[in-house]
């Protein structure tokens, strides 16, 4: 099928003058998740991994992708005709270099201008320009040999009340329109699916685990056009926004929409996710000395969550606190009596009594429940059937998490079933203490994530220990579980952690064959006084799921550390116990007992 | 004397036809220390400070400086006519903004091109092109209104030995030949004073503290051309380098060189480093494509010390342990029995103690004599006459270091003269906490220096105290005391810290009116091991003066961090007890005894 795919393609390549056909698999959105409509990577290539580029000519046909994918698009790609290309990390841009080398003399090179960014289209250009090589953009250029492509999702558009967000469409816009005053702007153009639902207040289902709508929204000083499927607003919905200045416009006639603009003041674009067939046509209207390529202030200011938001994101926490309480009860109690538990089985059941708390809407992301050696693998995900059976002895990993109307969680415990390994407790004592150590870290305001990270690392580095991932990443209110533009993690950024951002700090200690083990907590940053030295931050930690102490190996923690764990479960007992099951709230009661030294 | 000088520089502009003057206080090498014949800033200003830039325009004269500088230009520049432009870090530049802004349409701003970095110079034409202005490069313009200008210095050069160096001067120019081959370069231009120092194993004493000689190298396929003053050279010397293909040309004859070179290969240029002048003249011979605008290869290559030279700093942290278990056994002794002690004898004193070593050549750096209060002050720079009589109480605080042949050193210590506050002992235990963690700290291959210093600043941070200056800078042997490309601060920079490089460890605590204290050791970069989560660098420490233990409050401390002081402090002893007078042993026995917990 993927053969038959290929050769249809360079049919229309042929047809259209094409030397080569760049597929990604992003949205033209930028989008972390991309819904189906747009996972044109797997249509041409059959590969389902999130990150990788397929490139065809007449003669080759190629998918490059990082390290973690390797395994899996191998055997994907098992007879498809299509080539491996190993690129060491994301970062790498082998294909480019590969497209530099391999284009013919003046060749072209086509690609789907609204699922590239303008980055790429253009890292893409200058590399190709030496052959005097040119990139083609046609949009949807699939979409002709793609006969039961999934079209644009019709969910309904809720309205995001400000009893949860805090402030009014009205107010976002009207701050909007003072900042891009301040940049000499007139417009604003944007493209990211959160920003959009942020500054509406705006909400829907059309992307797994994300409760965005896919639109554009086009600022202006009296009116913001939202493209977007008619068909998803209400009547009410409509009128509401439009008594905000907000039109919804037909999400198809954006291009349309940008050529007809009169270019009487200057737009902001973000070229960092703006797509380049749509930052294309703002240029060709409002040319380069219109068009300000700059950083989206949305990003910066949705981060950095209100009193009302905060609220909101305690409140889920308390949720989830209640939920997991029952939940780790329910674990443990079944496993320890005997009960053929799968890992699906788990996933069901915190399913089942999250759903079943007021406000719920979704989970935030798809569960990792993961038993023993599967909890190592980095990207593990439950398959039904095939997933493991809980016995009493190791560690469970559950990463999990909700949007509830008034906030999202993300919380990851990993528990014990029964008797462990002294590697085992090892691990997870020093995985504690990296995640305490950042919940407890005072920092100089202005300091960026990348300068706090080795803080949590330091327990793990000290012992010839370390994980993959980032320690921390940002999280939207009822919006992306991972949001920027703060991160706490390895590659250098210069984005500080500003008083109210609201990370996750969830270092991890992975081991093939044999365990993974990661504490995730989700840390607000506040400030924590100031002296003749500066201004100092803190983390306040929101999280109200118990930790389990059983496996600590307490010698091998500080006074400190040990104080803290101790203060962190008495809160999450006098918070939770109340709310729960006498049973659950005396089993609670247990587990926060404090830390025998 | 400056009104007149900034008058007859107006006549010049006049002359010139141009509307601004800049004059920066940079030599042509980018040099930390400028010679006295390049100290231009001070000439047209009389401002002393090491950071600022001159403008003078027919109505106006303006010095702007970062706030380190602003008392101190205030003063110097009293009745000068020229006005304090307060910038808030040297970051800033709001000159070049100030410059934008005033000049007029199509106007000439004038620089000496020689003292100019490419970098700054492309900078200043930026800002000015709206304004159809362009920068006139007149090197030394200066010269005519400035009779008495020193000249350039004539000290002899000499011949930096392989046995110290570990590697001869034909190895290194065959290594850098091949690199430039790698990067398809013909040709390299050096203007770095360390590095020509470094690849042909030269020295002199050009630069106060710094052993150079002023000059460039002009690397080609076949030999090395080596502008500099002749009559610096003897005979001898020059035979040698002769006889390994190095040639010296004149120092002036270097813009005429390079206007007669054949094009036949790319030149490569380091833009970071690279003056104005003759960057423009390597592009004009070579144009665009011909010249490679890259980092220097040398700046990595030195900074990654091979045996012999670890050896040598080995020999010379010993040489200076002997020195400073001397200097302060003399210094107590003399303090607590009523002797008159001021900051310049203690200085003296050291110097006279060092200046006795077999070997020594130099101080590499100014010392920093400070007592009390004084030690505060970030730029202490003791002024005999002026200094402060060193009393029995309080802390004293010596930064200092020395070239021997064979090595370089840099070190602090805080020492108590006789009773402390408990503020003092509190900053000076929480500073020495940051020193050692940073000394035990155990990182991934590849971490960059700006992710570990977190490491040596948390204990500050976690009580809120904090400095202004980096952690840890790299060392030069016999070179520059401060050399990259590695630091480990509060920067963003992604150079990793890597196996051979030598970097100080230097955490501060400095309070204002009362005093200051720093705990500074030199650390070299060794591999950890290699496991399942990769490869792992530690450090080891290279200094070996005591470190007093009486002031700190051993409570504060980790286990691990006593019995790394404990540690540190028997090696000490036991290294240079066999090399001192029996009554400093004696006093050094005491002054290494473990801590009492």
């Amino acid at each position: 099928m993927i053969k038959e795919r290929i050769e249809a393609l360079r049919r229309l390549m042929a047809q259209w003058g094409w030397d080569a056909a760049i597929t990604v698999g992003e949205d033209p959105h930028n989008s972390e998740y991309t819904p189906l409509r747009w996972c044109q990577r797997e249509f041409i290539s059959g590969f389902t991994g999130s990150a990788g580029v397929v490139i065809v000519t007449p003669d080759h046909a190629g998918l490059w992708t990082d390290s973690r994918y390797w395994i899996q698009a191998a055997r994907e790609l098992d007879g498809s005709g299509i080539e491996l290309h190993r690129m060491v990390s994301v970062e790498n841009r082998d294909w480019i270099q590969w497209l530099a080398d391999n284009i013919p003399q003046g060749g072209k090179v086509g690609v789907d201008g609204l699922c590239m960014s303008l980055g790429d289209a253009g890292s893409v250009a200058a590399a190709i320009s030496a052959k005097g090589a040119s990139v083609i953009s046609r949009p949807d250029y699939l979409g002709g040999i793609w006969p039961d492509r999934p079209m644009l999702p019709q969910a309904p558009v809720w309205l995001h009340d400000t009893a949860y967000a805090g402030r009014s469409r009205r107010e976002k816009i009207s701050w909007l329109r003072n900042v891009l005053a301040e940049r000499n702007c007139r417009y604003m153009l944007i493209s990211c699916l959160d920003q959009v639902a942020w500054l509406l207040n705006i909400r829907s289902n059309d992307v797994d685990y994300c409760p965005f709508v896919i639109s554009f929204a086009l600022v202006g000083p009296e009116k913001v056009l939202l493209f977007a499927s008619e068909s998803k607003f209400q009547h009410t919905v409509k009128q509401e926004l439009e008594q905000d200045g907000v039109y919804v416009a037909p999400y198809s006639s954006l291009s349309d929409a940008i050529l007809a603009m009169k270019p009487d003041g200057r737009i902001l674009i973000d070229p960092e996710t703006m797509n380049y067939e749509t930052g294309k046509a703002v240029s060709a209207v409002f040319g380069d000395g219109g068009t300000e390529y700059g950083t989206s202030p949305v990003d910066l200011e949705k981060s950095v969550k209100n009193s009302v938001e905060i609220e909101g994101f305690r409140h889920a926490y308390l949720t989830d606190g209640i939920v997991q309480a029952r939940f780790f009860h329910w674990l443990e109690t079944q496993v320890q009596s005997g009960v053929r538990i799968t890992e699906s089985d788990a996933s069901d059941k915190l399913h089942e009594l999250r759903a079943a708390m007021p406000d719920f809407l979704d989970e935030s992301f798809e569960t990792i429940s993961a038993y023993g050696k599967n909890a190592a693998l980095p990207h593990y995900s439950t398959v039904r059937g095939k997933d493991a059976i809980l016995e009493p002895r190791g560690l469970y990993l559950n990463d999990s998490g909700a949007h509830y109307r008034y906030g999202t969680t993300d919380i990851t415990r990993t528990v014990p079933l029964g008797p462990l390994t002294q590697l085992e407790r090892e691990d997870y004592t020093i995985d504690m203490k990296a995640m305490v150590d950042l919940a407890m870290a005072v920092f100089p305001a202005g300091t960026p994530g990348c300068r706090i990270d080795a803080i949590a690392r330091r327990p793990l580095w000290q012992t010839m220990r370390n994980f993959g991932h980032g320690t921390g990443h940002g999280v939207g209110n009822v919006l992306s579980v991972h949001e920027g533009p703060q991160t706490i993690r390895q590659n250098l950024k210069d984005q500080p952690v500003v008083p109210g951002m609201v990370t996750s700090d969830e270092p991890g200690i992975y081991r093939e064959g044999f365990h993974g083990i990661r504490h995730e907590n989700m840390i607000l940053c506040v400030p924590a006084g100031e002296n003749e030295f500066g201004q100092w931050l803190k983390f306040e930690t929101l999280t109200l799921t118990y930790l389990d102490t059983q496996p600590l190996i307490a010698s091998m923690l500080d006074d400190e550390e040990i104080e803290w764990i101790d203060n962190f479960n008495s809160r999450v007992y006098n918070a939770v116990s109340p709310m729960v099951e006498p049973e659950v709230a005396q089993w609670l009661k247990r587990k926060t007992a404090g830390i025998r030294k």
